[in-house]
């Protein structure tokens, strides 16, 4: 069968699954969509992500890609996908597509992952947005965060932000964007690498939130940082404010593919 | 027993209850708080709200009062909402509370209810958001459904958009604020009121949606509220994008009680 290379946007709901990679006995959004791909393709077809979520981690927009029917892709991609979201369960869907090369990988090309952290900084809690935020009751000081930020940006070994079941070969990544805005309750944290060790958002979030609420100095971090020693850390933060934003290819980003044409 | 008046917050996702209202076989927002209050109070109290919503509508600042035990109460007004929101199953809580007279009356006393109504406006729907938005996957021209929220302003006769069972003896209301803003893929309709008619809000929207995606020239609106019948105006718009967002009152409003006493 003549096959067409595709990129697939995909959103979740981490409540819903046990993360992004398939599973023995948990649900898991890859046998999801691939389940549903085999409704369409009558084959079956592996799907590769820019990178693995853990269970309760959110997705805005990870990309994926997925070798399908040129024939069937090429009638009309609008179709493919709202084809393919039908079948999906309640708290998956595909937000876009495109065609790409044959030799297009989601993991190996991508550029550059970004996160997004979600706390809830209030004295109550929120019933509407509790699975989307990680509640924080304290006093945060916003300038302690920030600049507990400056020491993480550029290229460092993050073992001391690093769970222990990391299998990646190094532990040098490298952070290009690390913000800590608030908005109302909430704040955001956004951090940008070329990748991400396991567990490292929520690792580093853990420790910006123990200088925030007072624990620690701001200057610990440095410290933290060059011990190399992952007892060092705070406590990793919960994974449900945790968010997939993008992922960034040379020719394109995951999130610009999400479907803005209406009709 | 001594007893003290008091308002609170209520915070609620409407996904998971049958409405505000208490009912025979079916869960309510207002029979679980009640039901928390009788496990702290020891003797059942009624609890009389701002308004009531539907089955699958939000409320981000419901306020209703009750009596309770003023030493209680006095000893620490935080614990109580605390010990309050630990007996609260999942998808309600108390967000802000104070201490009112004895006259004071969640319902009669209210001097304008907010409601805001959220829409998704993208060619593929939303997995995290799709119980918090009205998702409409068609093209919107902002610029008519504005136009078209200016005959709704100000004191009208709202039987065109008053769903059947409505009991109100009169359906005159006064709008006293309307508006239309998009902000990336979320378009937010805020209407203010004196009071609102039985499906006053989502028979609005409903209508105005049919005005932004063309189906009514933005005049038609005028005519449809001219006209005094129901069956002129659009389908009513889903529950699940409607949020009950703010109550006034002479010396407060709802959202302001919000507790921000962080520590």
């Amino acid at each position: 069968m003549d096959m067409q290379r595709i990129a697939m946007v995909v959103e979740f709901d981490g409540k819903l699954f046990h993360g992004w990679q398939r599973q023995e006995n948990a649900s898991s959004v890859q046998a999801e969509v691939e389940d549903a791909l085999i409704k369409i393709e009558r084959v079956e077809g592996k799907l590769v992500a820019a990178g693995r979520t853990d269970a309760g981690v959110h997705a805005e927009a990870l990309l994926v890609h997925a070798d399908v029917c040129r024939s069937r892709w090429h009638r009309s991609p609008r179709a493919y996908t709202q084809g393919l979201n039908q079948l999906l369960p309640e708290g998956v869907c595909v937000t876009g597509v495109r065609a790409v090369s044959r030799d297009f990988h989601a993991r190996f090309d991508c550029l550059e992952r970004r996160y997004r952290y979600k706390i809830w900084n209030r004295s109550t809690p929120s019933a509407i947005h509790r699975w989307r935020h990680w509640w924080v009751p304290r006093a945060i000081n916003l300038e302690a965060m920030q600049e507990a930020t400056r020491c993480l940006l550029g290229r460092h070994d993050f073992t001391s932000f690093r769970a222990a079941g990391c299998q990646a070969a190094t532990a040098v990544r490298e952070v290009r964007h690390l913000t800590v805005q608030q908005r109302g309750w909430e704040i955001t944290i956004d951090i940008h690498a070329d990748a991400f060790l396991y567990h490292m958002v929520r690792n580093i979030v853990g420790s910006l939130v123990q200088v925030g609420t007072g624990g620690w100095r701001h200057e610990k971090m440095v410290e933290v940082l060059k011990v190399k020693d992952r007892s060092q850390a705070a406590a990793t933060a919960p994974a449900h404010g945790l968010y997939f934003s993008d992922a960034i290819y040379p020719d394109f980003t995951s999130s610009e593919l999400i479907g803005k044409e209406l009709g």
